[in-house]
C-alpha cells in the first residue's frame, strides 16, 4: 500500500466542522469551550455527532478523555487527536483543529470503504488549557502517569472551588484519573495537528511544519502579604502595599526572561481587598516561566523566585510561593519527526521543524509513546484570543499534511513500524 | 441650660450596640456591611430596632439615606450621624461608630425625659464607601446636590452590573436621588463622629480630636489596551503586555505621591483574560489620588495621568481614562470646629484639630450646611481591614466628646445659634 492509494482527507469538510463548532460555542467574544463547563460539553457533543455520522461510537476514560476507535488490520493503534477545551475568550482553532482533523482522517477511511492497515484511535484530551485551576494537560498527564492526584485535586479556582469537586460534576474522580493510563496498552504512537500559536511559520511563509519537541514550564503562585490600609490615611512611606510588591516583581520577571532567552508571563494578578479606597494587603500572581533547556529553566525559575522575594522584602511584605504545575522540556520521537518533515515537504512544499513554545498534550504523551506533531501557521502569531485565525488555504495545507503523516505511519513497514508497534 | 444639666450619653451602651452589630454582620473576616447587600440591610435593621426601643421611627429619602427625628424646642434640627455601610472585609467601627453614637445621643435625651432645646435628626448615609462602583458618598452627595445621576447610574461593578440597577433593588431610583436634598430645609448643621482611620491621634496619645476639613480626591479608571497573546509563543520583545504597563504605572504613581506629599493608591487592578497562559491584553486599574490643596491635587492628577500615558506608550498599549469620581478639598465650619475643640478639651483633655485624609459624608454635607467632626483614634492607624480597632477607653472618651459637642450646639445661644439656624 502506498500513500497515493490511501483515502485522502476532505480538508474543506474539516474546516466546515470547525466553523460549525465556532457557531455553537464561539462568536465575536471568542471561543468559550472552557473545560468543565456547558460550552465544553456542547463542543464534545458535536464531536459525538460527527463520529456518529460515520458510525463510530466513543467512550470516556477515568480522566474524562474521549476516545473513539476505528479497527484496522494491525495493532497497536495510531492515536490521533488534540483537545476541544479552550481558554475563556479563546480562538476557534486552538485544540479544535487537531480533534476535528482527526475525525476527518477517520471519516476518509470509513467513506472510502477501505479498512486501515493499522487501527486508529481518536482522542479528545480533557482540560488541556488549565485555564481555571492553572493545571495544564489534565487528561493527557493522567494518561501518561505524571498526574499528581492529591496535589491537583486540592487546586482551587479564583472563587475557591476545588478541582476535585468541579471535575466530579463531569463524572471524573480525580483520585482515579491515573487509571486512564490503561489505554496506553493498545496504542503504538500519537500524532497531533495544532496551530502554532506563534509567529514563526507566518514569518517564514510556511503552510505547515513539523514540531521537534516542547519547552519546559514552571508555573508558580506567588502570594504577597502586606497590610491593608485606608487609601487616604496611610502615609505613603509607612505602607506595606502588597499590590506594588507584585507589580515590581512582574516587571522584574520580564527582564529575567529577556536575559535568559526564555519567556516569563504574569497572566493573573489579583489584589485584595481590591477596592479603590484600600491599600492592597494581599496580591496573588500566577507566573508562567518557560525555557527549551531544563538547566536554563531551573536558572530562570530561581531568578524569578529571587525577584519575588526581593520585591516582597523591599515593601516589608511576606511572600508565599506555591508550585502550581510544571513540565520538563521534551523532544519528540526522532523517527516520527522525520516522517512529519517528509509529509510537510510532500504536501506543503517545505521542510522545517521547530520547537514549540506552547504546551501541547503531545508533550505529556511523548513520555510514554513515540510522538510527532504538525503545526499550521497562526495569523500574526496570535492565540488565546478571539483574533486567533489561519487562512483557509493554510488550514487546508496543514490538514492535508497531517493526513499524509497519518497515512505514512499507518502504512509503515520495517523499522518505522517496529517503532510504533 | 448648661451642658452639665443636660443628659449624658451612655458610652458603654453605644459600645455594646457596636459589638452587637459586629456579631450580626462582622466576625473574624471583618465587617461585611457592603452597601446594597443583605448584610447592609441587616445592619440598618438593627438601627431600626435600637430606635424603636426608644420610640423613634425612621424613614428613607430618595437616595436611600435613613432619617430619624427627635423633636425639640427649636428648629432647624441638628443633624448627627454617619454611615452603616462598610468596605468588604472592613472594620467594625468605620461609619458604624458615628451612627450608633448618634442613636446614643437620642437615647440619652429620650431616657432623661427632657425635651431637647433644639430638634435632633439622625442620619445613616447610603453607600459612603463606594467600594463596589468606585463612587463614594452616594447618599450624602445626593443630599448636598453634587450627585451626577446620569454619570453615576451608568457606573458598573466588576461583574458589569450597573449602579442604577443595583440601587433599584433597594427601592432607590438614582435619577431621583437629588430629591433627597429637600431634607436640607429643616436642618441647621451636621455633626459626625468617626474613627480617624490613620495614625495621628495614636502617635500623639489623643483620645479624641476635632477635624478641620477633608482632603480632595480624584478617582480615575485607567484601561490599558494591549494585545492578548499566548504565554509560550509570544516573544518577550514583541509583546504588548497591558498588565505590565499597568504595573509600571502603579509604581510610578507611588513616586508621584511621595514627591507631591499627597497619596496615590492603586487599590484595584484587573487583568484580562487573567489566566496564567495568556499575556494580558487588557488591564484596568482604579487610581485614587488625594491632596489637601486643590492646586496640588490638580498637579498630582496631571502627573498621574501622564505617567499612565507614558507606561502605555512604552509598551505600545492604548490607554483610556475615565474620571470615576472626585471631590474638592473642603474646610469645615470655623465656629463649629472651635466648639468641637472645646468639647475635646473638656472631655478628652486635649485640644487638637487635624485635616482628614479619609473621606467622610461630612465633606459633602459641608457644601450645604455648617459641619464639624470628632475623630476617635485608630489602633495602629489601620482601617478598611478586619484588624481595625480602638480601645474601649478611647471609644468612651470619643463618644462622650461627641455627645458634649452635640450638647454645646443644642444649647447654643447668640452667634453660634445664628450659625446653625
Amino acid at each position: 500500500l502506498t500513500a497515493g492509494k490511501c483515502p485522502q482527507i476532505d480538508a474543506a469538510r474539516v474546516i466546515a466542522d470547525l466553523r460549525e463548532l465556532d457557531r455553537r460555542t464561539g462568536g465575536p467574544g471568542g471561543a468559550r469551550r472552557l473545560a468543565w463547563t456547558d460550552e465544553w460539553r456542547e463542543a464534545r457533543a458535536l464531536l459525538g455527532e460527527l463520529l456518529s455520522q460515520i458510525g463510530i461510537s466513543s467512550d470516556r476514560d477515568e480522566a474524562g478523555n474521549v476516545w473513539a476507535r476505528l479497527e484496522g488490520d494491525e495493532e497497536p493503534a495510531v492515536a490521533i487527536g488534540s483537545h476541544l477545551d479552550s481558554v475563556p475568550s479563546g480562538g476557534w482553532l486552538d485544540g479544535a483543529l487537531g480533534v476535528l482533523a482527526a475525525a476527518g482522517v477517520m471519516r476518509s477511511w470509513v467513506s472510502s470503504g477501505q479498512r486501515p492497515p493499522r487501527s486508529l484511535a481518536l482522542v479528545d484530551w480533557a482540560d488541556e488549557e488549565g485555564a481555571r485551576f492553572g493545571h495544564s494537560l489534565f487528561g493527557s498527564s493522567a494518561f501518561s502517569g505524571t498526574f499528581d492526584a492529591p496535589h491537583a485535586g486540592e487546586l482551587c479556582d479564583q472563587t475557591g472551588q476545588r478541582l476535585a469537586d468541579v471535575v466530579a460534576a463531569d463524572g471524573v474522580d480525580s483520585r482515579r484519573a491515573l487509571e486512564a493510563g490503561r489505554r496506553r496498552a493498545r496504542l503504538g504512537c500519537y500524532l497531533e495537528l495544532h496551530i502554532e500559536q506563534g509567529p514563526v511559520l507566518e514569518r517564514r511563509g510556511l503552510r505547515a511544519a513539523a514540531v521537534s519537541g516542547c519547552v519546559g514550564i514552571e508555573r508558580h503562585r506567588c502570594r504577597f502579604i502586606g497590610q491593608t490600609g485606608h487609601a487616604g490615611t496611610t502615609p505613603m512611606t509607612s505602607r506595606r502595599d502588597a499590590g506594588l510588591a507584585a507589580c515590581a516583581a512582574a516587571l522584574e520577571l520580564e527582564q529575567i526572561a529577556v536575559r535568559c532567552a526564555g519567556t516569563a508571563t504574569t497572566g493573573s494578578l489579583t489584589l485584595r481587598p481590591g477596592i479603590p479606597t484600600a491599600v492592597p494587603g494581599e496580591a496573588e500572581m500566577l507566573v508562567d516561566v518557560r525555557h527549551a533547556e531544563a538547566a536554563q529553566l531551573h536558572v530562570m525559575l530561581q531568578a524569578v523566585l529571587g525577584a519575588a522575594r526581593a520585591a516582597a522584602d523591599t515593601r516589608r511584605c511576606g511572600l508565599r510561593v506555591e508550585r502550581v504545575w510544571g513540565i520538563a522540556p521534551i523532544e519528540f520521537d526522532e523517527t516520527l519527526v522525520v516522517l512529519a518533515r517528509e509529509a510537510c515537504a510532500e504536501i506543503a512544499g517545505s521542510d522545517f521543524a521547530l520547537r514549540s513554545g506552547a504546551l501541547h498534550d503531545a508533550a505529556e504523551v511523548a513520555r510514554v509513546l513515540p510522538v510527532a506533531m504538525i503545526f499550521a501557521p497562526s495569523r500574526g502569531g496570535i492565540s488565546h484570543a478571539p483574533e486567533e485565525d489561519t487562512s483557509d488555504a493554510d488550514l487546508t495545507a496543514a490538514i492535508e499534511t497531517f493526513d499524509r503523516l497519518c497515512t505514512k505511519v499507518l502504512i509503515s513497514r520495517g523499522p518505522i513500524a517496529e517503532r510504533v508497534a
